[in-house]
């Protein structure tokens, strides 16, 4: 157990009155335990408690070392391990709850636990977890620089007849040629028109001249995760309108990077970005979020949108990605990821963000 | 909706006393509606109820066809959904729940739907999955199909000085290149002792002579998944130990196989596998369950283990996958998917299980 960082989240409980939690997001276990098990279907829990008196249910199937520094409560799939788990709450007092917790196994625990309440507790973890710590920063120093690295030769996959699916084939074998251990999530690659759509999976569409080259990609390195999108033009701008969009866009993603630091409340980050776009007559284009947090996970607890009105915090780790989606017809996203500090922001990714016409 | 389905969910309800139910797996729904909506961290949920008033929770990030044969409840992120779900709910009356319904969810829905108890019901819509009617056995078929045509290239690829990683970074574009659209799982290559490890992911061991090869694989087409395992030897079979090891799980494989049809109990069928490797002394060694349901995912609900009383019932798709693993030293299984039919059963895999000698 990293007892710092479970020391934050005891914290956090005691703020929100409880004494007792349980654990499930496996995300969450690795990052107070050092180690990632995917139980599938399988119980996992770590059951946490002021006292002290703390214990993890993992099934036998999964191996973990013998110092995790927390009691373990070991399974087989026959055996009983929900009266075990119920058997460790405290009776008659409130009882945190992770969100991603199944029903399957809340629904015994309710009927059997005795707690006194059970409260969605998640973020007494999710908010430890959205301020990185100096192990973690490093961390995505280290994977983003990964991209930066990766983005260049993805830009050199550019070239005359080639489908949007051929460049992303290739995309996995670049990532671990450079020491990636994988994606940290499936890799966008939109030509043209594909780039205004949302969720664009890379197919069959081939580049032509004009053609706006859309990448949004992450690898994942020692568990913590990339995410970069960068837009190109292929041989030519073909318009003033393509040129207005890229500089827009360009212009957003400085206007918020520029007013990161410790204090600024995250929907002025926003506005920020989604004033320049709305000025430039944009606004109903740019169709979500300007960013999410990131570090275990590609999307964690925590975004930069109009509704969040937190403020910034020292070692929070955010994408910055505004963008313009005319249907149709032409899609542009920016993003970096930064990392607010003491004074101000690092900005993770150094690939350039200038217009780019790819020959 | 698919109409059928439905009818045959809500009969396996009225057996457990149900009137309505809150389905929110994405497989569950796609089988159902035909739609699968992957929604992360966001509300899906399918109420469904005995009296027809059924509703479809989905955020407008998702796209649905407007003839979904269900009425639809649309909202954005920032809208209350839990109320109008809530709302669905009848008041004083057993709510079956999900399997998987998280607690975020799980825990407004009890405090505020008044229903009068909560009960994991996703038996009601498994049971009826487990039962693949002609669509999807077509489907299983034509994905295993594949998956065969793909093992006889897989094969083609162990050649002197190879590593587990370089074969296994080359199969998703065979797989692709033979109409599949992706894996059902990520491969598991492994050479020698490796073949002996649970989950032994592709790594750079590299293959020498009298090596076994294992390749656990599967491709996923048109939502349905494949799943099969062969083990061959390189330039030799380097024992008698070796070889006996070999056709003990052959001959397990068949045994199983050749009992199959409807009415035979599922722990019988796991029995005349184990007793042909207990018998030649390597029961210890088989140290999983025989096989596991399968359709629109690699593991559904049900298994073929000493511990399911339950009968083959026509229409089931499990695996059929013995093993002998003897630690630090050799590794074999063999898996086939089988289909319950009328009067026995029909094997969807055809690619060869003679022991075979890759020169």
């Amino acid at each position: 157990m990293n007892t710092q960082r479970l020391e934050k989240v005891l914290k956090k409980m005691e703020t929100e009155g409880l004494e007792q939690m349980i654990i499930s997001d496996p995300y969450a276990i690795y990052y107070l335990t050092g180690r990632f098990i995917d139980p599938g279907e399988r119980l996992l829990a770590l059951y946490i408690n002021q006292s002290g008196k703390n214990k993890i249910f993992i099934n036998n199937l999964f191996t973990v070392p013998e110092d995790l520094g927390v009691e373990k409560f070991r399974f087989s799939d026959t055996d009983d391990y929900l009266t075990p788990l119920c058997d460790c709450v405290e009776a008659g007092k409130p009882l945190g709850i992770d969100k991603t917790f199944a029903a399957r196994f809340l629904i015994p625990v309710i009927d059997h636990s005795g707690a006194s309440s059970y409260k969605v507790s998640s973020i007494c973890i999710d908010e430890v977890r959205a301020c990185k710590d100096d192990e973690e920063r490093e961390k995505m120093r280290a994977v983003s620089a990964i991209n930066d690295k990766a983005m260049a030769q993805f830009r050199g996959l550019i070239h005359e007849g080639v489908t949007e699916e051929e460049i992303a084939s290739k995309m996995l074998d670049i990532y671990k040629s450079l020491g990636a251990d994988g994606y940290s999530f499936e890799p966008l690659v939109g030509f043209g028109a594909n780039c205004a759509l949302g969720h664009h999976g890379p197919d069959n569409t081939v580049l032509k001249e004009g053609d706006t080259v859309l990448f949004d990609v992450g690898c994942r390195k020692d568990g913590y995760c990339a995410d970069m999108t960068r837009t190109f033009f292929y041989k030519k701008v073909p318009s003033e309108k393509h040129r207005a969009i890229y500089e827009t866009v360009r212009r957003a993603n400085a206007a918020a990077e520029a007013i990161l630091k410790p204090g600024v409340p995250l929907c002025e980050v926003d506005k920020a970005a989604r004033q320049i776009i709305e000025d430039a007559g944009y606004g109903p284009n740019f169709t979500h979020r300007l960013g999410h947090f990131i570090g275990l996970e590609v999307h964690e607890y925590g975004d930069v949108s109009s509704a969040n009105t937190k403020v910034a915090e020292v070692g929070n780790i955010f994408s910055i990605e505004p963008g313009i989606y005319v249907e149709g017809e032409v899609g542009v996203r920016i993003e970096d990821l930064v990392l607010i500090t003491e004074d101000g922001c690092e900005i993770l990714n150094s690939f350039s963000k200038e217009l780019d016409i790819v020959e």
